[in-house]
């Protein structure tokens, strides 16, 4: 290729877009303009399909539906007048009730405006807030914290580390169904912490939680500070945009109204039938050409730009939650998805970057670059160079090593990063999401596969109850082998597992080691 | 199978090391007796090569060097008195100036003892003292801080929040030749924060180095307070339990010596010519059958523990980085790896669980168990239940709803988290990876991919300053086909991006819209 040819075929896979200042630079993926326009069928398809789903159809055929989230920074294209005024009273109601908290109106038990935010969810209800917080954050804000699983050792670190603070802490309790387990087991260890500290819990709890749910009930009876609202048409990985992403970013004093025009903004723009020009419908269709329709290539996520580390981990649940499916829509076992994984660069170059170089031939980079490398000057680190050069020389520099090794990349690029901008990102991802859901022909919008694993905690919960039962009412020895005649159970290998992990928690009482299963004995604790 | 052959063959699939309280149980792995009782072979000729490797035979052909990591934990086994004698000497040193600062004998600028403690450095030079600091770190401890990336954006959040205390701040600069950009850019802007502070960096500022190096020569001349050595014989990513790892978890107040004394442990115990007996020969050929010697399949790590949520991330170093070849020992083009990510259970569950259990079955799940729930005693969430029991149920849970899908899994338990398990821990991924890598024949202890991209760099960054220095002779507008010309350089597109990146940042002054790349100008700021 000529230097003349490579610059028009660079312009040519540009696709740029003034509205909100980005680009999508695909030249080094290896696509051509005939592999695109084989895609126009299908693409043509899924914008159809997504311009009924933004329409209130039932998207979500398995759970009967709609995929509201588009609304939430739109609400006038809500299917109807009312939820058109959920959406807006629920941000009214947030600007409101952040201002009351961060101009010291509304204060922590000992009234003191609070300092601390610690946020009680998992899944969307966590990685959403945590990567707000870490890409908008201002030094400035009350600090925030996370109890996202049901690790009491976990649990114990987070809330040690708040003790000194504990009464001008803020707890915002997050969970649609109010049931979430993890979220349950936190919030009741949480209370007990607060009692054990002679604090009132409820004077400063916030639940975000589905109208009528056991936690909107708890909240109420309780008389906790505010709830708001969930709804059934927002999923859990795309709830970034209603209050279990806007309230925690608006009391960390992110402008929420700037951060809803991004996405809207982005919207906008990936509704066009012009695929050239429409960046989620072009990132869609990469994603199917490079990984022939079935994520034969993984998906490295790489933002230039320590703000956006955690972005890599927020895709990877937008992205395997919603493409990681066994039926696609017709029945058919179809065993989609594509893998996600990914920190920062120019970190990685130093970690997994050889083997992207040398290695297995099984992905593409998606590189984030941001263009305003600080606020204010910089200093010159080496001749000319700033240490923005060279994040900017090393992106390039990792560009053309994988260049040469013929392994795809592409490139987003955003000006900046600020409630706008980021944004527009997860509006950019999460119509690619449902555009190649639609070329792949799935449900972005359900996760049949988790409720597997719950039923198997739920038994293996339940054995363990019969074993300390069985134990308590017959005060002697047991072998496994003991236990699994009497509870007429033939999982001996659960029984030693639950009796090992009861043991080193001291609920029940280990003869011999733990490492001779065939010998062991327990009994009751008296 | 019967529910007695069911329990014989978990025994048989369970490998229990009393010796550091761990398992091993791979069950689930979907692998037979005869399966592994094929790679026999291959895994003698794995341990005999590792065998000459302790000694000191040169391991790394490719940089004439040893690979002597395993002296770190037993400085005796070292193949010189005087490569013991440094270990021995460092390790010392280490103890003596923690107590220094411990002890408030060592201080900071205006006296006081250290509170905090800015650790700069990349790749294994952060990932091990950040997995160090979030596994092991006490509540009374030193706050710890990292800059591992070149982006001025997060150095300024990092340095910003330091800035009240920045005079009880200790600066740690890791760096094995002295002279990654990364590292050294973090320490020059740290060094003008310090100084625009009116604070002298040197009096509290620590070299981890090469001797001789760049580095080294700075902090001797400024008088630095103290230097430790790094030696040619570790690497990066093995290089935790040298001074790089050893001096922060010393700061943090863990247990360095248990630390140690977990991983010599492990070294012993998989040093096993039993394969049934050694855990990381098990752990290397189950990667080698499940991933047909080639990485067919991704390794996801799931710990179900919050403080080991970072392991999977230290892991994706360790592995891609010794793995990802693309030559085998003989010069043949094998493009090796595996593919690892992963973050934490029960956490994942609400994230890329639901893909695993329905999607891509392209992958097998190293599931780590850690037994002891907590410090302390725990309430009661739900009947009987703890949330520690809804942790062990919900692993569980997960592991028999992948195992419904015949995705494989194994699983890793330890009895606690404790410097000595995860020192043990490390050994084992360790040796592992270096049997492995004997396996498929590659050289684990290289990374020639690294340079291609920082050669890239060094490029790009070169015609920035040419085009710095042609616009600063020349005050008028230029087109990039002008630039281009007066350069005689080819790559308009490189040029278009440079210009894009010094316009943002205030350092050429842009005419025209960087949306229309074939009419903007530039010119030099006045």
């Amino acid at each position: 290729m000529s230097s003349e040819q490579y610059w028009n075929n660079y312009l040519s896979t540009l696709c740029s877009c003034p509205e909100i200042d980005c680009f999508l630079q695909y030249q080094h993926a290896g696509i051509s303009a005939t592999d695109l326009a084989k895609q126009r069928p299908l693409l043509t398809k899924a914008l159809v399909e997504m311009t009924q789903l933004e329409r209130g159809l039932i998207a979500n055929p398995d759970e009967q539906r709609m995929v509201g989230h588009y609304w939430l920074r739109a609400s006038s294209l809500a299917p109807t007048p009312q939820i058109t005024r959920q959406i807006d009273q629920t941000l009214h109601a947030i600007h409101q009730f952040a201002t009351q908290i961060l101009q010291g109106k509304l204060t922590g038990s000992q009234g003191l405006p609070f300092t601390d935010l610690l946020m009680i969810g998992i899944g969307g209800s966590a990685l959403g807030p945590q990567f707000l917080a870490q890409a908008l954050q201002q030094p400035t804000s009350m600090v925030i914290h996370f109890l996202d699983n049901t690790d009491p050792d976990g649990i114990d670190q987070t809330l040690a580390h708040l003790e000194t603070r504990l009464s001008s802490t803020l707890v915002i309790v997050i969970s649609k169904s109010g049931g979430t387990a993890e979220t349950r087991n936190s919030m009741l260890e949480t209370q007990h912490f607060f009692r054990a500290h002679q604090l009132d819990f409820s004077r400063q709890a916030v639940a975000i939680t589905g109208v009528g749910s056991k936690l909107d009930q708890l909240a109420k009876t309780e008389r906790w500070l505010s709830t708001f609202p969930m709804w059934d048409w927002v999923g859990g990985r795309t709830s970034i945009m209603s209050a279990v992403g806007l309230l925690p970013a608006a009391l960390l004093n992110i402008d929420i109204n700037d951060f809803l025009a991004g996405a809207k903004s982005m919207d906008q723009l990936t509704r066009s039938q012009s695929i050239e020009h429409n960046p989620a419908a072009l990132l869609a269709a990469i994603w199917y050409i490079l990984g022939k329709g079935h994520g034969d290539r993984d998906m490295v996520i790489l933002p230039y730009k320590d703000r956006l580390a955690l972005f890599s981990k927020y895709l990877q649940q937008l992205i395997m939650e919603s493409l990681g499916k066994r039926y696609d829509l017709d029945g058919h076992v179809v065993n989609q998805g594509i893998v996600v994984y990914g920190n920062k660069g120019s970190t990685d170059q130093h970690a997994y970057v050889q083997q992207l170089r040398d290695g297995l031939d099984n992905f593409f980079v998606t590189f984030i670059e941001v263009l305003e490398d600080r606020q204010g000057a910089s200093i010159k680190v080496d001749g000319q160079h700033t240490t923005g050069d060279y994040l900017f020389g090393f992106h390039r520099g990792t560009q053309a090593a994988l260049r040469e090794s013929q392994r795809p990349s592409l490139t987003i690029t955003v000006s900046d990063i600020s409630p706008k901008s980021v944004g527009a990102l997860i509006a950019l991802y999460e119509r690619a999401v449902g555009l190649y859901a639609s070329m792949i022909n799935i449900n972005a919008y359900h996760q049949p596969g988790v409720e597997a694993g719950k039923k198997a905690a739920g038994a293996v919960l339940d054995l363990k109850n019969e074993i300390l039962t069985m134990l308590a009412q017959d005060q002697q020895p047991f072998t496994i082998e003991q236990i699994a005649i009497r509870l007429k159970h033939s999982k001996k290998a659960l029984i030693y597992e639950i009796l090992r992990h009861l043991a080193a928690n001291n609920a029940v009482h280990l003869q011999g080691s733990w490492h001779d299963p065939e010998h062991l004995q327990v009994k009751a604790k008296t």
